[in-house]
Order: structure tokens, then sequence, then C-alpha cells
């Protein structure tokens, strides 16, 4: 029996989704959900309520973070699983702690920050910290786009458009290279000042360009490492590094049907990405992963 | 309360659990479980069999893989919990459905082949097939020692001592670096061709030299480079690199020692580790590492 998912939200995570939903053999795309209604996709359905769709197991819930309690409260009340790749990490304890209530009284599961970072990367973290439990790790981001840091130029006064790409210097440290097409008549350097003051970008060394179209410059690739050199029982100098170099909405999309398969396993409750087995993200048998991969 | 851990077996991999155990501030040493009894290490205990240490919440099994299914069945019996590093790639599956069932008759929980590879690398095989779901996984092992290719070139007539390093050449091929100190009136080519003929060998580029002395060729440092290239969704090209560059036996240990923390907070069975929850293996409060860590 495929597992009957939704998507819910279809901007840019939403269309991936729809993807890698499409590719995953053990599941069947019932349909989209969106606020507005519109045409179908294909032939998949799209719909403004998910309870017209029929049965639903798992919802991929792809609206923006700022939205996603809201989305999920919804759903786990209606008994449907969901996923979610919710990424305002210091918010992410107080969610989970207030989903959990609600998906056991639904006898539902909410696997709630299952992107990449959070989410894969909190996995690779998790690993490192047990490998070597003395130590540091540093996670670096980029070379790639950052959305909160250009939705943050955007609001700046005088900014027509932008984009925001992070650098990765090392230890953590990261570089801000800040692309803007101006107004008419805003001035490049009061727009630059403002820009560096900004909370978003006063603590990183920030550089701010003048360019025509920023449409030309949107990539969404994207990259992270992280590394640790830490202590093994009392063994020092351990040395470990994680790297991606990946698109950033169809690795998210990815994760998220992978941790819709992982919701289908678990008892009630709401898990972030480290609080699951890492097998039971994957398709079929257990047995025969454990054959293939160990 | 401390978990109550054994180290059972004494080699190489045992004397670096005893440091880890002592290095983890969740875990009460008690004891050390040898063939031959002999002075206590320190304040440690060293005796012949784990019934003479009282209660014993887990054991870590540090023999040879060969030796792994009789101690830890012989373990499950009496109800104590055990972590081992079996090795045996092909064999985990089997040893896994054999210690089911005893460890569920007995309420207890084996963690098995809980190393780093098998074991932390299993786990990053099991995110990357999950993150990237076409594609293809090399694991790249070295430069380092190997175990099972020393032990090989040891066996072969004319070998007095000898140690094999694995150097990777990418796409998980690899050459075979052996030194051998000869035994006296031992024909150096007759041994490097019984070598190169060896079944562990023979499929690999493989380089024989003779050393007058191979203990000064002898480092505990190991490496591993994963690589993966596959498909999120529909989308190709996404990029990933796992490396570590570590001391064999510590970094064993230490995985054996977060694995047995881990086994504490299982229901009876026997597991890999792919089936079990990255944040079981770390020490203290599970809202405080999804803090901290996703």
């Amino acid at each position: 029996m495929a597992i009957k998912a939704a998507v819910v939200g279809y901007g840019n995570i939403g269309r991936f989704a729809v993807e890698a939903v499409a590719a995953a053999a053990d599941m069947e795309l019932v349909g989209i959900v969106r606020r507005k209604g519109s045409n179908n996709v294909g032939d998949i359905p799209v719909v403004t309520s998910i309870e017209e769709l029929g049965e639903v197991d798992v919802a991929l819930v792809c609206v923006p973070s700022r939205l996603v309690p809201t989305q999920v409260r919804k759903l786990l009340a209606l008994g449907i699983n969901t996923v979610d790749s919710f990424d305002i990490h210091g918010e992410i304890r107080r969610l989970r702690s207030e989903l959990g209530p609600i998906a056991r009284r639904h006898d539902a599961v909410a696997v709630i920050a299952a992107g990449w970072d959070p989410g894969a990367d909190s996995v690779i973290r998790s690993i490192l910290q047990f490998m070597a439990p003395g130590g540091i790790t540093y996670t670096n981001f980029g070379p790639g786009m950052s959305m909160g840091h250009t939705v943050a130029v955007k609001a700046i006064a005088g900014v027509k458009d932008a984009v925001s790409l992070t650098i990765p210097l090392g230890t953590g440290v990261h570089r801000r290279m800040v692309y803007v097409e101006l107004e008419d008549g805003a001035d490049f350097d009061e727009v630059k000042g403002a820009i560096q003051q900004d909370p978003y970008f006063i603590h990183d060394e920030t550089h701010v360009f003048p360019v025509d179209d920023v449409r030309q410059l949107v990539d969404m690739g994207h990259g992270v490492v992280i590394e640790r050199k830490g202590v093994a029982g009392k063994t020092h100098n351990q040395l470990f590094r994680w790297e991606m170099r990946i698109t950033n909405p169809a690795l998210t999309a990815q994760i998220m049907v992978a941790a819709a398969r992982a919701a289908m396993r678990q008892e009630s409750g709401c898990y972030t990405l480290i609080e699951l087995p890492p097998v039971d993200f994957l398709p079929g048998e257990r047995e025969e992963w454990i054959e293939a991969l160990v």
C-alpha cells in the first residue's frame, strides 16, 4: 500500500516536494493544497482545503517557517501526520514541546525541522558529538543564497530587489556578499550603510554591490561544511568533516519525503530528525538495508 | 544513577574502551573480564567471569570478531546488555537475526557492529541514501593499517612479521602497501608472489616491501572518505562527502561507549546503529541536545 502524501504550499519547496514524492516508489501524491485554489498541476488535484482530498496519511508542509506551526496544528487535529522544514533554530525545542501533546491526542506524528539544516546536518552534528565528546563543531554555510538575509535586504528602503550570498570563511565565520537592484533615485551609499547596520549583517563582514538585474545571479546551489576536531575517550586529534554541495530546495524536499516515510513508522508524538532511526527514512525492508548499508 | 559498564576482553580495543568509559561522566566502570585473570588495572577489578563483578548494566565486548557471537550469547543469557564492534560485514544481518530472540527472551539489548565501519559509517551511508536515493556511494578506506590484511600476510610461510596499509584510490578502489619482515632464509620474491596471489590481495594493486623492523611502521591512525553523487527527487548532481582521520581503536571504543548508552534506552532486542535514534547515543537530557544540535 503506497503512502498517501499531500503537499501543502506550492512555492519553491512545494514544487520540488511534488517531484520528490513522484520519484518515491512507495508514495502516492494525492494532491496539492494552496491558499488560493487553481488549476490542477498535470493530473494532480489542487485544492484549498486538505479535507477535499479524502484520505491523506501524511502532509508535507511547504509553507514559510513562520506559518508552519498554525498549519501543523490544524493537520494534526485532523489526525494527519506532518513533516515540515521549520528552520528557526532557536524555536525548535519549544515548537516540539507544543506539538507533541497535540500529536498524541490525535494519534498522529509530526516530524519537524526536517530539512538539511536544521535536519540532516543536525544528525551529523549528533554523530560527531558522540564520536568525539570533547571538542568543537563548526558549521560553515555556503557558498549559496541565504533566504533570511535576502529578505532582510529587500525590506530596506531604496532596495527594489536583492540577493545575499553566504560565503564560508571557516570556524563558523561567514562573509555576506549582497547584490542590490536600487529603486529609482535611491542612494547606493545610504542603502549600503543601512544593510551593514542591519542586525542580520552587523556582526559579519558584509560587501554590498549594485547590479542591474538581480535575477541573473540566482542559483539555488548551496553548500555546507561541518568540521569537528575532538577527543574520543582520552585520545586527541580525531578529525571529522562533512561536506555537501546541493540544490537547496531539492534536497529540502527530498529529506521531507524521507521524513514522511519515517513519520509513518513512529508512535504518535513530535520528533526532530535526531530522534528517529536513520533506517526508518528508507523505503522497503529494514533487513535489506542492513545487508546493503551496514 | 551511573550506568554500570564492564569491558570484556583487554586487547587493543579493550584498553581504549577502559579509557572511554572512564571519560564518560554518566558511566561507572565496574570491571574488566579477561580469559586469564591478572592483577587489577589501577583500581579496576580484573576477573575471569563477569558474574564476579556483581550488577552490570552493559558489557562492552572487545574480543576479536569471530569470538563475539559466543560471548554476546552468554552475556545476553545473563540479562546483561551488550555492545560489540563485530566487523564481518557479510554476517551482520544473520547475527542480528540470531541474537534478537535471545535478547528478547532475557529482556536485554544487544547493539552489534558498533564501531566506525561498520557502525558510524553505516549511519552516514543511510543518510546519504535517503538524501539522494538515486546514485552511487563509494566508501574509500585509508590511509591506515588493515588488521584483516595484516593477519593474512602474517599467515604466509616465510613471514615473521608484517603490516598491510590500505591506500584509497577513489571510487572504492584500494591499493595495498605490504611491509614484511622475513624469517631467516625466506626468499623475498616467493613471499611477495604468495601475498599477491592471496585472496585478500589478488584483486587489488599490491606492493610488497622487505623491512628490518615492522614495529617502527605501526601507526593506529586511519581514515575514510565516503562519497555520493546522486539525485534528490528529480534534481541531479547533489554532492556529498564524509571524511574522518582518526585513531582506529580509540574511535571504535568511543562509539561502543555511546552505543552502550543507547542500549540502555531501547526495548529488548538486537540492533545495528542505523536502527537507533542518534540522540540516544548522547548523555543527559534529550531536550538539551535538541536545543544545542538541531
